[in-house]
């Protein structure tokens, strides 16, 4: 059997019935993904009480038939952060193992994605697609997220935009530099979403240590800046009353 | 200090974390919620070692204040099912505790929407808004999650569809009165989102026993009975070409 073993965001964010499932297969530790660094791997290693294997991408992505066939034969644990099977690198083994008729089993743990919508205060009905903001070099500098950002606003709909996560240095792409990115797609397409006025949500390592929100404008989002960490932004459609009031309460 | 502490979707998702918080607190159950039944409260009193109190709703709710005030004396934790902060009442002691100045603090788990939209095969990043189809009376029969789907359909996004849930019975609007409801929704809109070939993802008691997926159309839908658990669908928008790949080698 596979387990895709979620770990969840903060460091002991495990849950009860993983440590059991764990305690009784091989390991293996996906350190690419978010929420998974040496001090939560020691924690897992300890708690668990056994040895972790780190996981290159390779061994993930290209060579994922071999772990797949280690859990045909034994049961087999991917630790992974947040919770398995949103990135593409765990979906891949999870069809990898469907196809080749390995059981797999996910162990579902904390979300990115809904603790960060949960703890915005907004209403969790009114996000639409989620979208990323990635880091731009000389040659590529995509803007799909702009678009996303624009049907969302014209449907009244809130945008969650995960900020480029690096895992070798631990921290998302900068707010200063998401926001040169925002302005800049936004002189590209000229569809007016986009000033130095619009409202956004800076949301930064929630639910891990040092977790911060703050309601504030493009503009003054530019000045913010953290060590390392997770952050995302949220670009909101016109708040409901309800909204308002939460919204105040929170950040007022 | 209020702990709002979620203890996932399956019996043992509560983590690590949240033992270790809850050892020290006065406990209190929020039965209401999906994924929070008698026998998980059994598991949760003996694993932490304390005693703990059921909530009624209006304890929950117009009583929040008293919670949160003995929050303000010792450490009181909330249990709740899934993750916190996603149901309304949850988010209703969360703002009352920032009002009333009571230091809040959030315990993420494991989330029905994460969960399902990973286990569904399908792209993270094509969902537009979630909706709900709430059970019908003869005087109420609310249609807006029409609305929703027709508008994700526009904008070739995937629509995540909850089924009412009902505590008591602990038990999903039935797959067969979901479809019945859809139908009778088109037939008021008739904008042609729904016919008896659309397709459709019945998700049940993701990530808890008896899990299971199947992709169907709504006629077949039809023939779908569960004798309790969590429900969703999913409507889909057009697949992706990685998308039906993955699709056929999970329900292929």
């Amino acid at each position: 059997m596979l387990f895709l073993v979620g770990t969840g965001l903060a460091k002991k964010d495990i849950s009860y019935n993983a440590i059991e499932i764990c305690k009784n297969c091989e390991l293996f530790a996906d350190r690419y993904t978010a929420n998974m660094d040496q001090e939560k791997l020691d924690f897992l290693a300890e708690t668990i009480g056994r040895r972790i294997s780190e996981l290159t991408r390779s061994d993930l992505e290209e060579e994922s038939r071999e772990l797949v066939e280690r859990a045909r034969r034994s049961d087999v644990a991917i630790l992974v952060g947040g919770d398995p099977l949103i990135a593409t690198t765990h979906k891949i083994l999870f069809i990898q193992a469907r196809r080749l008729g390995v059981p797999v089993h996910v162990i579902h743990a904390s979300s990115i994605t809904s603790a960060i919508i949960g703890e915005s205060g907004l209403d969790f009905y009114r996000f639409g697609p989620i979208c990323t903001i990635s880091r731009w070099t000389e040659r590529y500098k995509p803007t799909s997220f702009y678009e996303t950002i624009q049907r969302n606003m014209q449907s009244n709909s809130h945008s969650l935009v995960l900020l480029d996560y690096d895992s070798e240095s631990a921290t998302s792409l900068g707010v200063k530099e998401a926001m040169a990115i925002l302005e800049a797609a936004e002189a590209k397409h000229r569809q007016g979403i986009i000033t130095p006025k619009t409202q956004i949500f800076v949301m930064h390592n929630i639910s891990v240590e040092g977790q911060s929100r703050e309601l504030t404008t493009v503009s003054e989002a530019e000045k913010i800046s953290f060590k390392d960490g997770m952050t995302a932004i949220i670009l909101p459609a016109r708040l409901s009353e309800v909204e308002r009031e939460i919204i105040d309460s929170i950040y007022g």
